[in-house]
């Protein structure tokens, strides 16, 4: 193989640049069209199609159930909204015509017609039109828990957009559940979390740190923000799902409202949680190398490809014909609940084109055949998450055995990875401020690589932030698994901890 | 069971009243909102959930892959098209600014602000957007076929909304393929309406007729549009699916070129084909009665629920465990491909609320269980097609044998009423302008009862619009299975036929 990496930059030049050139380059996404918006091509959408496939069977597991509300938002929503929470965020798309209409300037050109008297807001999120919904529906304490689902496209106007991370449009799935009690919400809220997190861990090989924001990161209009959070490659901390248990606010502001056992009204409370497209880029900045993708089997679109090597015309047939079996046979064989996905790759295309294309894409099993390996009674097998991708020599009658063991060794393999790197890049004995602002004075700019994460006393103190201002670094999370020793000062201004804090640079 | 019945008004007093009475009773969906827009509830949701599934199955299998493409669309797309295209629909919403802002006049009011420079439609189809991507996409031979498929939110602005069958915002998928040549692409378009077919009569249970579009109902740019038109109960026909050969104009105007095998450049041939959540209406007009909802147990979120029949609360702790065990045993068994899908209800209600929630939810079988059940060793079965809702007894160790087959006979029961109800319904004997006026003429608007279709040799003369407009009767298709007989005339004109034709009232 080829000593060049298929990607350019590498990583450690340019981490993203290396990024965008992955996207690119394993046909994920692009930005394209419009400014700020996305197509997310077949390849990246095979992806999200699995992760959403197994992420909605959790979630339906949770009780939850799927609806679909309007995607227009009248704009006195907004308002109730906006007297209700304090960082109202206001960059949204506004509907204001209904009509394109001939310009009589200009008779090829287009122009907006039919104004309408209510603006329509492209809905950033459905909190307050499933609310009012919510309000409708619900009646009693029978009625309760009410949990409600959306998988949806959302709108944010985004002033520097970048592809799979922060763009104009984006797919989400925002959960919205209204209890009985402050306890039952609060429970559910914490359930969904440990949802993200065993999917973050099982099915994208991604280790999380699980925990609680700190009260200036929450939500606007949450009591309690929970995320998980994601170390990439480069350091920095990816937020990779977030639920939030918002009190009875919300369902003042929306007028949700039971009639208890007691026969008295009382103000639900609610919980929403959500995770998005954005998973793609966690995905990929996780396990990407130099020449691409690297794709966890339990969401590969193809988790094995099968290229058939071919010199002599005249050996064609017999060598697809084998490949076509080998394909066959894999099919039957089953990797976690599903059978496997094997794709035949009997394209009019050269073969060393043919293996750099998948390699670009993360399959993580190539299985190459040529008329020597059938006569053998062998097949060669790469592993994308081998050294060079090296063949190696497998006996064609152990293949359909012997494949789901791989895989699962490769998915194993990932999340090891990411584990490691997530142990060995927080730094968990840094007790002064020269010492965290060294570690994260990198000196490079958006672009750089970072140490990684610093878990440390803090003391909430207002003083803190300006320092970590300064240095672009925020609290990521207050981890679920606190060890704040007695008597600990805080890392940044050597007050007294009150808490124990994940600090990073983050995405 | 009470005699009266669920739903009001009846089929028979007020066809359209009663479809608006059943999606609102049975849950599954509403106006809400926004003008034109619509929630679209859980139960309403599974069932689409569950059709969507089932065809994205289907299209995947027939060789195509799903992606995303933005939401909006530069009116700059829609100028070229308006070159290109007659019939140009201008009802769309249009985003023309990017942030809400404080109104200066009134401080609690909100007002769109940061105006755009360019205005975005939001896309009625993704047509342009992908056409364009198509073009980027595209070089050589080797990157044909492109079958590309999209499910996404479109927006259309409804002057006259109505849940399910128009709405300014509804759910569909489009699909867009570019061929290298017109043979191809034809029998691109051919398949897939053949994929809806077999999709609307195997899973929705919901025989359909075939047929090409004349030219007048063509959609604009298309050189052949097929449709699968059903009958409702009301004699009217619905167009569920259409599938386009759009011939190389649309690749002219999107520049799609690709290299052949001689090195020249050539438009490619295109098919686009569609189906939207219009087949919850149809579905519905199909199939229900005036109690409620009637599922095919293929879309049916719940096939079965068990209804425990607790009159001494001493008892409910083994009547409940019995419920569970049933409907444990039923999720061990399958119906089609899937598991079964199963609820015990164990909810604080009444039985009677339970069961005609279900009844009108349109579930194929309630399972009631009682202690005196029990003791005997049976269940209660009562099957949402019988008269009355009658329970059968059955042995409660048959059940999970049993049950499956019930499904099936009241799939397969669905599929033939309907079918019966369009073949009595459709008129071949009528050869002259005075029978088809007075099979037509039924006196009712909008909501009234018509008889049926009309299938007769049909001049294609202009003179023939005429007629069928001033009684608002169009030519639904021209049936696949044309059986004109030699000489015949049109049914409107006396002039020669030169095709066989369906008439119809319309959705």
């Amino acid at each position: 193989m080829a000593k060049k990496n298929a990607i350019s930059p590498a990583r450690a030049e340019d981490f993203p640049g290396w990024f965008q050139a992955v996207v690119k380059e394993a046909e994920v996404a692009e930005l394209a069209h419009v400014r700020g918006s996305m197509v997310i091509r077949p390849w990246g959408y095979a992806i999200w199609e699995l992760m959403q496939a197994e992420l909605d069977r959790r979630i339906k597991q949770s009780g939850a159930q799927n609806a679909y509300f309007p995607l227009f938002i009248p704009l006195s929503y907004f308002e109730a909204e906006a007297k209700h929470v304090e960082g109202f965020a206001k960059e949204m798309a506004v509907v204001t015509h209904h009509r394109l209409e001939q310009d009589p300037a200009d008779p090829e050109k287009l122009r907006p017609g039919g104004e309408l008297a209510e603006p329509l807001v492209v809905r950033p999120t459905s909190e307050t039109i499933i609310g009012k919904s919510m309000a409708k529906w619900i009646n009693s304490y029978r009625d309760l828990p009410m949990m409600l689902n959306q998988w949806a496209n959302v709108v944010r106007w985004e002033l520097r957009p970048r592809v799979l991370l922060r763009t104009t449009e984006f797919l989400w799935q925002e959960g919205h559940t209204a209890h009985a009690t402050e306890a039952e919400a609060r429970a559910e809220t914490e359930q969904m979390l440990e949802v993200y997190r065993d999917f973050a861990e099982s099915t994208l090989a991604m280790p999380v740190l699980t925990g609680e924001k700190p009260e200036a990161e929450r939500f606007p209009g949450a009591e309690m923000t929970l995320s998980i959070e994601a170390m990439m490659q480069d350091g920095k901390a990816l937020q990779a799902g977030t639920s939030h248990y918002l009190g009875q606010g919300f369902a003042k502001s929306a007028e949700i409202q039971f009639l208890n056992k007691d026969g008295d009204r009382e103000f639900v409370h609610t919980s929403s949680w959500g995770v998005s497209t954005r998973l793609l880029g966690a995905l990929i900045m996780s396990h990407g190398d130099d020449d691409g993708l690297r794709l966890p089997p339990s969401v590969a679109p193809q988790q094995v490809v099968i290229v058939p090597i071919v010199r002599d015309p005249e050996q064609a047939e017999a060598v697809e014909a084998e490949a076509r079996s080998v394909a066959g046979e894999l099919r039957a064989t089953r990797f976690g609940n599903a059978e496997l996905r094997v794709f035949a790759d009997l394209r009019d295309r050269g073969a060393p084109d043919k293996r750099w294309e998948w390699i670009r894409k993360g399959v993580p099993l190539v299985i190459e055949i040529g008329p020597r390996d059938i006569e053998q009674g062998v097949v060669a097998v790469r592993r994308r998450d081998a050294e060079g991708f090296k063949p190696d020599s497998l006996a064609r009658e152990a293949v359909a055995a012997e494949v789901p063991r791989l895989l699962e060794e490769i998915q194993r393999g990932y999340f090891e990875g990411a584990a490691r790197r997530l142990a060995e890049q927080t730094a968990s004995e840094i007790t002064d401020r020269t010492a965290f602002e060294a570690w994260f004075d990198d000196g490079a700019g958006e672009g750089g690589i970072s140490k990684g994460f610093v878990r440390a006393p803090w003391s909430e103190a207002p003083e803190s932030e300006a320092i970590m201002e300064q240095l672009k670094v925020s609290v990521r999370c207050l981890p679920s698994d606190q060890r704040l020793p007695a008597d600990s000062v805080c890392v940044l201004t050597g007050q007294p901890a009150v808490v124990e804090a994940v600090f990073a640079k983050a995405y």
